[in-house]
């Protein structure tokens, strides 16, 4: 699996003509190698015909992977099929064993102060290197997911969908329950099933509070006629989901009924519209024009998805502007709202994969609207 | 308290030679500021001579706070005393506002491609603005804490130790569970005594696994006979602790006692040294000698200690070849360890505060050699 992640790199590091590109986002080595740990680096070099296996590196091979001493035993475990080095630091012992050349390195994750002890090393070295900087060349290949990944996904998912269930039949969404609580409950059941962490912080935000996007649980005591806003996932196997629900506490009055339905419609035109060949913006245009039609327009104040992997947020970006081109077995949030400061908002979010037939819901919990307690 | 750091920074700023800096490592902005949101900005300029408090900003301020639309009313509540202003990217929106001259960024957190895109806004605004890679100036002010970040150190180390103490008296640590049973156990008790998070992934280690320095938790089951190593802490209110404590399931052989005695004398040789004007490798080969004389210098395999605050590991640094000198008021980890491939290893860390008087240790739990179950 990492094998062909890397042979797939290959070609596009060629196709960038560049000669070789130096990986140093740990996420993007977790992906293309396996190794778990804090520090390590990875040199593919284009030219490389294929990967070799356990031991049998031929002589021309040029990749090869980089950590230090504390992983010696973790990273033989983890990267067996790739040349390893143990030195300190990664990046500057990878650069010297680099071809003669372009070598890329991450434009988006090298600092500033790495990129002069890399230029340093390239010009204190015996070969004639140029460092160049590249963008999204492996985050390109992860927005695409393969089966693995789905599968992670979906149980990352079902973790979130379960946790929630159960916190709603043990009765733990209800007036007099602070914020807090409820976020910290939900938070507990997904590693008692298995999450090894809450995905991001948890949002719970109840009332005037589920007006603000990204609100953070406070002491606020839920009560009777209030929104509850839940935006929660689980990281299961370093996979990431991503799921809001809203619901009301006790009777709800007409306007909460209307606000949902109209989130609830944007966000079934939100799925509706992630097909192949669409384009971010367009995707975010066809649930948008819902709430614009509807005259909310400006109570719908961020983009409408993302995508979900080993980060909360990565590639393709489904908003305003963004250009990204659907394909299939990429993973993306469906998730508009409306919020109406000092009163309360609605936000309804999927997780889900796009496939050729389009979006398919990873995230099964209901979205009708739902009254609680 | 926010404003005499800032007023601080404008000091090193001015003495470096710079007209402004633009702070975007997020931590750091926190740290002037007190802001917690996931996007901020700080522009400093030196030549302003207070910072204006609620509501007046003089003529001449041109010191600057920058969030995003999401945090308009946190930033408000949060960031009173700074005018703000509502842009993103909020890096590029504060170079746009500084003042002609010489502008240092942190070059340890900005990439090279956000570089880029700060060179391309200076180069198109009106100003004759010159970029200036900057290294630690923040974090220079952060190795020195004040009293309240002193105080929030010590309820960190409080709420693990009380942790660790329950653990044990409830039996929690014996034959028969889990690494990540001992682990999972001891993170919730954490939660549930205020920690907002562990400091970091949890390591509980068991028998062989205890020789490995950083060992992420597994399925393997404690037995009798075992060293168990935990290498833990806890975040309260954004400071995290950090301690190590390694105990013996059953009877101790020989060879466990004495490794452990070793190790233990190695750390109080550690704290000894810890004194203002000491600096980090004097300290290092304080613990490591003692290591050394014994025969095991080889299986001390990493650093003495490193600063702690808010993040786990910061400035100063106490190892090899570590220029740092010691302050009062700096606060750093001592954790010398003995592994032995194949059979186990102990490590004993405290965190604790460099004081003129030495060392004054924050995590209280006893150090003496221990036998549990």
């Amino acid at each position: 699996m990492h094998a062909r992640r890397r042979a797939r790199l290959r070609g596009a590091v060629a196709r960038s003509g560049i000669d070789a590109l130096l990986v140093t986002d740990l996420i993007n080595v977790h992906y293309l190698t396996g190794f778990t740990g804090s520090n390590a680096a990875l040199l593919i070099v284009a030219s490389d015909s294929e990967d070799n296996t356990a031991g049998g590196a031929s002589a021309t091979e040029r990749s090869q992977f980089c950590t230090d001493g504390r992983y010696t035993t973790q990273s033989a475990q983890e990267v067996p099929d790739l040349p390893r080095l143990i030195e300190r630091p990664c990046d500057v012992a990878l650069l010297r064993r680099a071809p003669e050349g372009l070598i890329g390195f991450e434009a988006r994750s090298v600092s500033v102060a790495d990129h002069m002890t890399l230029l340093t090393a390239a010009h204190d070295g015996p070969l004639d290197i140029e460092l160049v900087p590249m963008l999204d060349l492996v985050e390109g290949l992860r927005a695409i997911k393969d089966p693995g990944e789905i599968d992670a996904l979906q149980r990352a998912c079902a973790v979130a969908d379960r946790a929630l269930e159960d916190l709603i039949e043990a009765g733990g969404i209800r007036p007099g329950r602070t914020e807090r609580q409820v976020g910290l409950d939900l938070d507990q059941r997904m590693r008692e099933l298995g999450a090894s962490d809450p995905s991001f912080e948890t949002i719970a935000a109840a009332g005037a509070n589920s007006a603000i996007p990204h609100h953070r649980p406070t002491d606020a005591v839920l009560a009777a006629g209030d929104f509850v806003k839940l935006d929660f996932g689980a990281t299961v196997d370093g996979y990431h989901s991503d799921m809001t629900r809203t619901f009301v506490l006790g009777s709800p009055a007409d306007w909460q009924r209307e606000v949902y339905l109209l989130v609830e419609l944007a966000q079934a035109a939100g799925r509706a519209a992630c097909v192949p060949g669409a384009t971010g913006d367009q995707i975010d245009a066809a649930a948008r024009d819902v709430i614009g039609d509807a005259g909310y327009g400006p109570q719908f104040s961020h983009g409408l998805g993302h995508g979900v992997g080993l980060q909360i947020h990565e590639a393709p970006s489904l908003a305003r502007e963004s250009p990204s081109i659907m394909v299939p077995d990429m993973c993306v949030t469906v998730e508009p709202g409306v919020y109406l400061p000092g009163r309360g908002g609605v936000r309804i979010e999927d997780s889900g994969v796009i496939r050729a037939d389009g979006y398919h819901v990873l995230t099964q919990t209901s979205k009708e609207f739902r009254v609680l307690a």
